[in-house]
C-alpha cells in the first residue's frame, strides 16, 4: 500500500537515540510503534516509558503492573499509584499525570529528555512549565527500527507467507467463476469487492493476521489508489489486490499488491501492465545499500515517461504515476524510509516496498508491489508470489 | 474491557469545541478518532484538518485529494501540493509540513487555534515559532462525541448483535466438548484459549467486525484482567470472554464480558460469581442522567466489601476489584467518560460500560460487562446476552 505522507525525510537535528539516551514517551503501544518497540508491552491505554542512565522503566496503572512485569522487556516496572501518593504527599491535592511524572523525573536528575515528534503537546507544555527540558526528534525516532534484525525479517516474511496463501485461495474464487454479462458469477452469485475482500480477510484471520482496509478494487475504482473497492467485479477489467495485514503473533506487517484480470485483457491494458512490471523490476534492480532512493524513483518515472505515460492533472483528476515508489515496513505499515522524490540513502537491513502504479480512467489501473530487504550488493525479495495479469 | 487510563476527568479550561470554533488537527484518522469524527475520512497517513470561520477544510496529498472530495464530510478539500508550491514561491527551498501549513493558516487570520491535547509537540513548537497561537484542550475534545446520536447508538448496537452471535457460536464449542482429565476435548483436540479465540475472531470477521486482543482466559490467567489467555482451557474453572471489536462498516465498537465455566463450579466460585453479578446489576440500576459515576463505583465497591471481598495488594499482587467500573465507548474502545473513583456527572446520550470484576488467584476470576445508554430516568441496556456461570 502506497504512502501519502507529507513528512519529510530530513536529517534529525539531534544524535541517534540508543540505550544510553534519556528518552521519555507517553503513548498507547496499541497505536504507537515506538513505545511498543522500546517496551515490548501491549496495552490499550497510554502509559509512561522512560529511559535514563541506561535503564528503562514503565510507570503503570495498578491494572497493568503485574502483566507489564511479566510481559515487557524493560528493566523496571513501577506502580503509578505509588508516585501518585508521593505527589499528594508533596501537596498536590488532585495530581494529574504530569504532577505524578514530575516526581519521577525529578528523581532521575536528567538535563534533557528526548521525546518523539508526536509527543502530546499538552503534556509537553505542562512538563516544560514544571521545569523539564524536552527535545523532539522526528522519525525514525529509534534509528535501529529501520534496520531489521534477522528475527524481524523472519516475522515480516511469515506474515507475507500468510498473505500469499490467502491471495491464492481468493484468486481461486475468480478462477472458478464464470463470466456472464460481463460479471463474475460463482455459485449463482456475483462476486463483489466486498465478498472477495471478506474471503481474503477471513483467510488471513485464520492465519492470525489482522487485515484492515484490504483493497479489492476494479476498473475505475482502482484508478484512485486508496479506494478499497465496492460493488460487482467485472470481467476484462483490471482488479487491484493490495493486502497489508499485521501479524497478531509478531505485530509485524507485510504488504503486497497484485493486479489481475478475469477474461481477456484489452491491448492497451496489457501494455499498461507490462510497463508497470518493467518499472517495478527496474526499481527492484536498483535497490542496494548506499543508493539514493530518489534515483530509483526517478528511474521508474523516466521509464514510464519514455513509454508515453504522462503524470499530472488530466480532466480534473490525477492520472499516471502520482505516488511514491515505496516505503519502509515493520511494526508500522508505513515507516521510514520512503523511496520517493525525496533523498534517502538506502542502508543494508531496511525492508522497503517497491510499488509503482499507473492509473488512467480510460485504460485502467495497475500497481505491482513486492517487499525487499536492502543488502550490500542488491536486495532480497521477501515476496515470492508470481506476477501475471490474466487469470488462467 | 476495562480501562487502565490515568487521564483525569478534569473540566476543560476552554469552551466547548463546536462548529464555530477554530480548530486545527494533524493526525491519521486510522488511529485518531477526533480527526475521523470531524472529517469522516479514513486515511492511513497523517493529514491536516482545519476549522475556521465556520468552514471545515482538509489539506490532502495528491494521492488522497480525489478520494477525500468523494468521501469526507468537510466543506473543502484542498491539495497540499498547491500550498507547497506557494511556500516555495515565498522563498522556502524545501518546505516542511509546518512551512506549508503556515501559508494556509496565515490566510485564515485566526487569533487562536484550539488543538487536541495529543497534538504533536514538534508541530506545536514549530507553528508557535512561526507566530501561531495554539491552545490545547483535553478529552473530550468534541463534547458532542460523548453524547451519541440515534445513528451512533444503532451502530454500537449492530456491532453488539455481532458480538452476541459470535459468542453464542463459540460457546457451542465448549458445550459440545467433553471433559477428560480436566481438559475440554472437542473432536479429539484440547480446546485452548488460542483456538477458541480464533473461532470467535473469525466469526466476528464474517460479520465485518475486527476483533483484536479478544480475551479468552481461564483460571489463574484471568486473575490478570488484561491477560488475553493462553494454553488449554480447563473444566470447573472460570473462563472470561471479553470481546470488544470495531465494526468495519461503522467504525463503532461494542464491548461485552461474560464469565462461564464448563463442568461444575466450586461453591466459592459460585459465590464470587453471584457477588459480581449483584454488583453489576446494582451498577446498572444506578446509571441515569445527573448521577455521579463515582457514587455508582463506590456502591459496587461497598457491595463487594460487605460480602467480605477485600481489594488490595495480597501476597505481592493486586486482588479484589482493582479497576474502574466502566468507560465510554464509541469510535474509541475507551473514551470519556469513566465510571470510577473520579467524579463524573452522567449525561443522557452517553454510552458506558458497567463491568465490575473480582479476581482472587485461589478462587478464580469473574467479570461481567454490559453496555448501557444513559437516559433521563435510568438507562437502556444495549446488551441482551444472558448471564450464567455454568454452561448447560
Amino acid at each position: 500500500m502506497q504512502s501519502g505522507s507529507n513528512l519529510k525525510n530530513t536529517s534529525p537535528l539531534i544524535p541517534a537515540v540508543d540505550a544510553t539516551s534519556n528518552v521519555l514517551m507517553i503513548a498507547s503501544s496499541e497505536t504507537d510503534a515506538n513505545i511498543y518497540y522500546a517496551s515490548h508491552f501491549l496495552a490499550p491505554d497510554p502509559f509512561i516509558y522512560l529511559q535514563a542512565h541506561g535503564r528503562s522503566t514503565l510507570l503503570m496503572s495498578d491494572l497493568e503492573v503485574d502483566r507489564a512485569r511479566a510481559q515487557s522487556k524493560v528493566d523496571d516496572v513501577l506502580p503509578y499509584s505509588e508516585y501518585e501518593s508521593r505527589a499528594k504527599a508533596s501537596g498536590v491535592t488532585a495530581p494529574g499525570l504530569c504532577d505524578v511524572l514530575h516526581i519521577f523525573l525529578e528523581e532521575k536528575k536528567v538535563g534533557e529528555w528526548i521525546v518523539p515528534a508526536n509527543f502530546p503537546l499538552r503534556y509537553g507544555d505542562t512538563l516544560r512549565k514544571l521545569g523539564h527540558t524536552l527535545i523532539t526528534k522526528i522519525e525514525p525516532f529509534f534509528e535501529q527500527r529501520s534496520i531489521k534484525t534477522d528475527a524481524e525479517v523472519q516475522s515480516i516474511r511469515e506474515a507475507q507467507v500468510s498473505v500469499e496463501e490467502a491471495l491464492d485461495s481468493t484468486l481461486d474464487l475468480l478462477r472458478h467463476a464464470e463470466i456472464k454479462d460481463g460479471f463474475l458469477i460463482l455459485e449463482g452469485e456475483k462476486l463483489t469487492s466486498e465478498s472477495v475482500r471478506r474471503h481474503l480477510d477471513i483467510a488471513l484471520m485464520e492465519k492470525e493476521c489482522i487485515a484492515q482496509h484490504t483493497i479489492v478494487s476494479c476498473g475505475i475504482d482502482a484508478c484512485d489508489p486508496h479506494n478499497e473497492g465496492s460493488g460487482p467485479l467485472r470481467a476484462h477489467q483490471s482488479i487491484i489486490f493490495d493486502i497489508f495485514p499485521r501479524s497478531n503473533r509478531s505485530r509485524y506487517h507485510s504488504d503486497m499488491t497484485r493486479t489481475v484480470l478475469k477474461g481477456k485483457a484489452p491491448d492497451k491494458l496489457k501494455r499498461l501492465y507490462d510497463t508497470v512490471l518493467e518499472g517495478q523490476l527496474l526499481g527492484i534492480e536498483g535497490v542496494r545499500a548506499d543508493k539514493n532512493g530518489r534515483e530509483i524513483h526517478q528511474e521508474i518515472v523516466a521509464c514510464f515517461e519514455k513509454k508515453g505515460y504522462q503524470t499530472g492533472l488530466i480532466d480534473g483528476r490525477m492520472q499516471g504515476f502520482f505516488h511514491g515508489t515505496g516505503h519502509g515496513i515493520g511494526l508500522d505499515i508505513h515507516e521510514p524510509p520512503r523511496i520517493s522524490k525525496t533523498d534517502h540513502i538506502l542502508q543494508a537491513g531496511e525492508v522497503v516496498t517497491v510499488e509503482p502504479g499507473l492509473y488512467y480512467p480510460d485504460i485502467g489501473a495497475v500497481r505491482i508491489e513486492d517487499m525487499v530487504l536492502v543488502e550490500k550488493e542488491g536486495c532480497r525479495n521477501l515476496t515470492t508470489y508470481p506476477k501475471f495479469l490474466e487469470l488462467e
